[in-house]
Order: C-alpha cells, then structure tokens, then sequence
C-alpha cells in the first residue's frame, strides 16, 4: 500500500476517535447510539466500523488511548502529576469509565481484555519503580507489587470520587502516598 | 393509624426493596425498566411509588441501606472487617454503584442528596476514630479528616476494582493501612 494511504487511514481514525470520544462525553456509552456516533464523527456507519468493529471496539480504543496517556504522564511527570491530574484537571472522560464497570462484571471476555491492557501498560510503571527502589528513592521493604497495588487502589479511588465529581483532597492525598513510598 | 398498618407499611417497603434489588443485581440500574420492577416485586407500580417515588428513589434508598450497614460494619467488626468484606465476599450490588457514577456527574441535585448521606453516615465513623486516636491507638500526628478521606479512597478503590470483579490483594492492602494508622 501507498505511504499516502497509511496515513489517510490514520487521519481517519483520529476523527473517529475524536468524534467518539464527544459523543460518549456527552451523552455517556450506553445513552449514544450508532446515529449519535455518525454525527459526532462525520462519518457513515459503515465507514465507522470498517476502522472499529463495533461501538465497544470504539470504546475500548479510547480508554487504551487515555490508559497510555496517564501511564505517561506518571513516568514522566510521576504520580504527584497523575494525582493532580485526576484530582483537580477533572479529565471528562472520568464518569465514562464508570459506566463500562458493570459491563466488566458480566462480560467475561472484556474484562479479560482490560485486564492484558492493564498488565501491559503497567509494565514501564513497575519498571520505572524498580528503578527508584534500586536507587534507594523508594522503599525496599515490602514487595514493590504490593505497593504498586495499593497506589492502584488510590488512583481508582481518585476516579471513582472525581468521576462522580466529587472533590478530593489533593494535597492531604499526596503527602500520605509520599510517606507511604519513603524508604524506611 | 392503628398499629397493624404501619408494620404493614414495613413489609411493603422490605419487599419493594428486596425485589428492586434483585432487578437492578440482574439487570443494572439502566437496563431494569418499571415492568421488571413490577415482576421482580410482585406489586403493580401505582403500588410501588406509592411507597418511592420514582425508579431513582428506589435505588437511591438501597443505596442508603448499604451505606448504613457497611458503616455498622466498619464500627462494629473494624477496618480490617470491612475491606474483608468488600475484597473478599463480592457483594452483587457493587457493580451497580458504578453505574450510577455518569449520574452523579451529571445530576447535580443527586449529587447533593448523595453527599447528605455520605456526610451523616461519615459521623458515627469519625467519631469513632476519634476516640481510637484520644486512647492513643491510632496516629494523631495528622488531622482526622485527612486520614479518613485517604480510607475512603482505599475503600473507593476496592469498590471500583471489585465492581469490575478485578482480584484484589486484601491482606497486602490491610498490612499498609495498618502501617498508615499506627501510631508515629
């Protein structure tokens, strides 16, 4: 194929992307419809699903997309970042994801699938605190998968309170998790 | 009213619930409609929001009854007792809570009736905490309040990853809240 066309294909799944992502913020997943997407986006069905074969398939691509995103922005930025990302830039797609939770309960084969994304995007975040705990940055007292869980826990609880836009404590938040993590 | 009809009007209410229960666990908030209302609890709908209002009502009061007890819990069988309860039983209505997540988001005026009862049920845990940290069992080097909304991201976190029916490491999670709350 044509270097040209790689990166129509490209373009076009960004504005599908895009128009999914304020169909969903706006009306939520389950409340748009296939007509609701086609507006946002621009696009025909058809042409939709010949990229994402499904409104699901859409949906999974946007939370891979924003899972990258602020696994990035830990490594980059580190978790006081993240936190205050999730705790104050109050990111739309939030009280999205709470929607799919009952899907995850029922839906054996989407969960599996959230949960190799999660296995994969946690590979550099586990990675990168190796490194701090081998430079003595962090602590090296308990297993470094017990204390990657219990930040895992905190940051679902960031979601669940923010999604449902409750305010957090950012601060309070950060300087415990700080303490939590300090070398002993 | 004479007596008989007020015990009367609690048998009601005990089966509207426990049938609105049992419909929202099978098919979630969004997917249960007034007729599997009906079917589930066994009464006509001019019945039923004769006792709730609305279909919102209804849920909004299961809410209020799980709250209440898993704050009982929390008083009486302690921290450790609850997240036990929580990442370990797999209680069915977990899942549904993030349902209504999207709502809260949007729904300013369920928001305020949610945080009502969030701050009532909050009390008698304060209090408590109170007195366990003026007899010196836990730390008292940081404000109450602090420490209490860290718990409660812990707690929300369980219940975003345990709605999604994620497994969760229960004692590698009780061993650092241990930590947090000791005395410095």
């Amino acid at each position: 194929m044509p270097k040209v066309s790689e990166s129509h294909r490209e373009l076009r799944r960004r504005q599908i992307l895009d128009g999914a992502r304020r169909a969903f913020s706006a009306h939520g997943y389950f409340g748009t419809n296939v007509a609701m997407l086609e507006d946002a986006i621009g696009l025909s069905r058809g042409a939709i699903f010949n990229y994402y074969g499904s409104k699901l398939d859409l949906f999974v691509a946007l939370y891979e997309e924003d899972r990258r995103r602020l696994v990035e922005l830990w490594i980059e930025h580190g978790f006081e970042a993240l936190v205050r990302h999730i705790g104050e830039d109050d990111p739309e797609w939030l009280g999205i994801y709470l929607e799919v939770g009952r899907m995850l309960r029922t839906d054996d084969a989407l969960r599996e699938r959230w949960r190799e994304l999660a296995v994969e995007t946690q590979a550099p975040v586990f990675e990168w605190y190796r490194v701090l705990r081998e430079t003595r940055e962090i602590r090296d007292d308990v297993p470094l998968e017990q204390l990657l869980r219990f930040i895992g826990l905190i940051v679902d609880g960031l979601v669940l309170q923010r999604g449902a836009r409750f305010p957090v404590d950012v601060d309070g938040t950060l300087e415990l998790v700080r303490e939590l993590l300090a070398p002993k």
